[in-house]
């Protein structure tokens, strides 16, 4: 019967909201707290005809600044002052005709956790494991479904395979023995769409965890384990659009709160237009108001209610979470002013913590024009401190099985790194071999394990922070071309049932045992090494299949070889005698063998080697 | 006799310099001129054992400010001071022992043509035709030879064919009547090589035409002739390298003057190398100091008296030969502060002069860098005006072959024009659909006409300033790998007895009439076109295999439909009406026919249009 309702109520009209007038349906943020910077508060309060009513409230230290009313009766934005001197405790909130209170909704200020606004963020001494919940593993098969409109169907690549917050927190040692110090799940809110919602980017509610996940108790839970494990969580935040089961999209906060209104017009996915000086104002609006997909309505940004409801969701998640830093969904799409806006109220409020956007391409120029400190010529400053390395990413698969000669191989890594200039700040590169958009690297590099572990080296000795997909580490390889429900593959031992246990070990074969301890060497490793995490790089021309560049930072230096000749050669260590200079002696960090650095190099066929001093 | 004396004179060591002592051999600039802004004035004399003695001078407005002097003691460096009081004339220059005179030189100094500083450069209403002096037209059969050591041989496309000043005059009417309103020779001056000398990049004297093309009164007078035409003259000069034949390779001015000596290393050409934070210093030396080919030592500019001997140089010839324009071969392999000084001299001098720079990389971003006004992130300013849009010649055809499926078709046309934002100034890039260092726009396009018809008109309507390979108009077409000696193909007409001649028309065939035409007709429509030639550029994203763009200034519009679409098509003009606004009717510039804007534009298959109205 409940399902039933459910599945009528996405497609019942805008009078569905709020069955008697003035019954409050959502009032959000759902709480804030005392001590915040972000004191000029915005709550929506949604309920049938609730504009018709005047909000009022006592309180020490709070007051009502303004209301804001748009064109739909059934909101109201109430803008409190949260005085310096405000205590946490329980607003009473008032909703008045005249003089008679009409309804009166209780809304909590809480007290910050100590050193809240202090918090690190992730950076180039971190290590990121990013993992799809509903597919890492199972822990409590009781909320598969959760009374939610899509159904669990494990057997289809496409549906929600059961993966929740308990499976996550199950495994945080698992990650944690890795080498891996933050871990960013693909967003946990609510996805009640009828489909295709296993991948969380189709919000239905900005502030409730799916419950096929848990719930908001379960996430801040899975935190807190997190970081007694010295893991940071980052969130994936998605503010430029919504999905189309979505509360909204049953009575419109505003006329104006979705661009194109309930209509589908398809974004032109022209990322090109947001610093084009030629393109014709259609294509511009195209991309910027144009909806992801059919299934995810495009939020307007430039609509200044809904662009506070989106940075203060932001703030609330972190505060409420406790979380280390926040991933950007599908960056550029969203208004280029509400962006400034949104990271500067984060940087704000959280001077430490770190924020990673999404520009998914592959020219360095369109993903540094986005980077915090880079002087555009439109004088356009997003102020989004980590860009994901999307120009490495799809460079170095292509580079390692290409042949040497014709331009086509090592030389394109060489490339896009001497390509950091255009950034701000290279050392906060997001770095990563494959992620949950891309094929997996193992499929890239044709399953050659030898170019895979190459890849994961690379981006775990380049500048930059590194961030390794789930299931990478033992040999997942999927399809070559992209096919998400399938590269986003169940990890084995994450359910009941499963023969095969990447967390126990038990049924691995022999080469995937041998990359997770090839993972756990590397990142473990990693974790000491100051040039690595924080020093200068320095590289050299590829020869004979050969890329060396060197980490360094004038405590230690690092070595790196990224070989992918197929032949065992000596390699000439004069050409580094600059490098080098009067060390004499190294250490493989993957072999813990010493190097002797006087002589030639011996490289075995397709092995890249790390060797620090 | 003659031959035999050169041969050997090219392999006798420095002692071969000045057969007697004090006998001077050169001194360059070969004259200046007074109200130069250059009027500190730096004069190499060269002679054996010259350094022994002492320069002096008596002549009104000037002075011998300094005197330098290198570790070769048959160099002197004279630095005088031309004061604003000097007139033209000649200074008896004096070289003394003591009190005794032992060796005089007459130094002229010359008045200035009238507006000299002044003058106009090219900029985006020229249009420039791009020729080889060797392969455009033989004038004057007898200076084939003309005493140097590689002889002529037209039936071999690497050696010299015989080209010269003299054929480059008798047709000037035929450029004009083409519509160009610039020419661009690649360089005339000396090139005394053994082999491969035609190209003319291996100058073996700074101050000297080859005598194959002419001398420098011929040089002079070819540039009048093209100005009493409307036509401007391009200098292409090659400060990176000279040939191993220059006089200096038997006699260095100074032991650092060429990079790594009279030894060959080799360029590693890394052009990222003077962008890239990360490049080991040896990759940056090798780029800068490696010679560019084992026929072309590496000047040093980092020597202060080779750097003013080349910036003086140019400022020469400018003033000299009365250009219109530099062209500067591989820019980014010189000393980049070299070349900021170099700019600066000739802005300073010539403040409406343009130069243009050749970085031959394939990356916006990587041409970008060079641009005058561009803000680096290293501060670097090279104060070039002009660069060459390599980027879009390489797209170009490549775009117009491939299928529009799969995101390689005329979609990287407008992704390439949408990078603009990274140029100081867009108007200012050179465009071209093919020059002498690239295979024919032709071949490129597998020679289909109706695609480098498509390619002219992009580069003629697109913003820049367009250039034309000589030879294109007739659809010379060569080979689609680079082979340089047969691209630089004859111009058929050139040379006496050729049954071809593109200047009468004569033997032509119909479609190379029919191209001629088109030239003709779109750059002599160019020259009236002021939104083509000044105006901004608003662009559609490509749909159905048609580009279009529009050329806009308020007074007039310009519409381009760059059309690959193979079938008989209707564009629905209803797209653009934020263009087209109120107007009615165009004009199609190739045709001459009325366009009705009110209706679907029928487009002919494969047929680019430009309406204008």
């Amino acid at each position: 019967m409940k399902k039933l309702i459910l599945a009528i109520s996405a497609f019942v009209p805008a009078m569905w909201a709020g069955a008697a007038p003035y019954a409050i349906e959502h009032v959000e943020p759902l709480n804030w707290w005392v001590g915040m910077k972000w004191s000029d508060l915005q709550v929506m309060v949604h309920g049938e005809k609730i504009a018709e009513l005047q909000p009022a409230l006592s309180y020490p230290g709070v007051r009502i600044a303004s209301v804001e009313r748009t064109d739909n009766p059934n909101f109201l934005f109430v803008n409190l002052k949260i005085g310096a001197t405000a205590r946490p405790g329980e607003i009473k909130l008032q909703f008045k005709r005249g003089n008679e209170v009409v309804t009166t909704y209780p809304y909590r200020l809480e007290a910050r956790r100590q050193g809240s606004a202090a918090r690190r963020g992730f950076d180039s001494s971190d290590a990121i494991y990013l993992l799809v919940p509903d597919r890492f593993a199972n822990g409590n098969p009781a909320n598969d479904d959760a009374g939610m409109r899509e159904k669990s169907d494990r057997g289809e690549p496409t549906k929600r395979h059961g993966g929740d917050l308990a499976g996550m927190q199950a495994h945080l040692d698992y990650i944690h023995d890795l080498g891996f110090t933050m871990v960013w799940p693909t967003p946990l809110l609510e996805n009640n769409q009828p489909a295709y919602s296993y991948h969380g980017y189709a919000l239905t509610d900005y502030y409730k965890v799916d419950p096929r996940f848990g719930t908001n108790e379960d996430y801040r839970n899975y935190v807190a384990a997190a970081n007694a494990r010295g893991i940071g969580v980052i969130h994936d935040v998605v503010v430029n659009h919504i999905g189309t089961g979505h509360w909204w999209m049953r009575d419109m906060p505003a006329s104006d709160w979705i661009n194109h209104g309930k209509t589908y017009v398809q974004t032109n996915n022209q990322h090109t237009v947001a610093q084009d000086i030629h393109a014709a104002p259609e294509e511009k609006a195209r991309f910027f108001d144009g909806w992801f997909d059919a299934s995810m309505p495009d939020v307007n940004q430039k609509n200044k209610l809904a662009a506070r409801y989106l940075i203060q969701n932001t703030l609330w998640w972190i505060e409420y979470a406790n979380l280390s830093g926040i991933r950007e969904d599908t960056y550029s799409y969203a208004d280029p002013a509400f962006l400034v806006d949104w990271n500067r109220a984060v940087a704000t409020e959280y001077p430490h913590l770190n924020i990673v956007g999404e520009e998914m391409d592959d020219r360095p120029y369109m993903v540094a024009y986005w980077q915090k400190g880079v002087v555009n010529r439109d004088g356009y400053r997003s102020g989004l401190p980590t860009v994901m390395d999307f120009p490495l990413v799809d460079t170095a698969p292509q580079a390692l099985t290409a042949p040497e000669e014709g331009g086509q191989g090592l030389i394109r890594i060489y490339e896009t790194i001497a390509a950091d200039w255009l950034y701000a700040d290279p050392l906060k590169l997001l770095v990563f071999p494959d992620n949950h958009d891309r094929p997996r690297a193992l499929a890239q590099v044709d399953g050659n394990v030898d170019l895979l572990k190459t890849d994961v080296i690379l981006m775990a000795t380049t500048r930059g922070i590194p961030q390794v997909f789930y299931g990478t580490e033992m040999l997942i390889q999927g399809p070559k071309e992209r096919n998400d429900g399938v590269l986003r593959a169940d990890m084995p031992g994450g359910w009941a049932g499963d023969t095969v246990n990447a967390f126990t070990g038990a049924g691995l074969a022999d080469g995937q045992r041998d990359m997770q301890r090839f993972v756990r060497t590397l990142f473990n490793w990693r974790k000491t090494s100051s040039a690595v995490k924080h020093g200068k790089l320095t590289h050299y021309l590829p020869r004979d299949g050969q890329y060396v560049y060197f980490r360094h930072d004038g405590k230690q230096t690092v070595m790196v070889v990224l070989n992918k000749n197929p032949r065992a050669t000596q390699l000439d260590m004069s050409r580094f005698a600059g490098m080098v200079k009067d060390a004499h002696q190294g250490r493989n960090v993957l072999t813990g063998a010493a190097v002797d650095l006087r002589v030639p190099l011996a490289l075995p066929p397709m092995t890249s080697v790390v060797v620090e001093w």
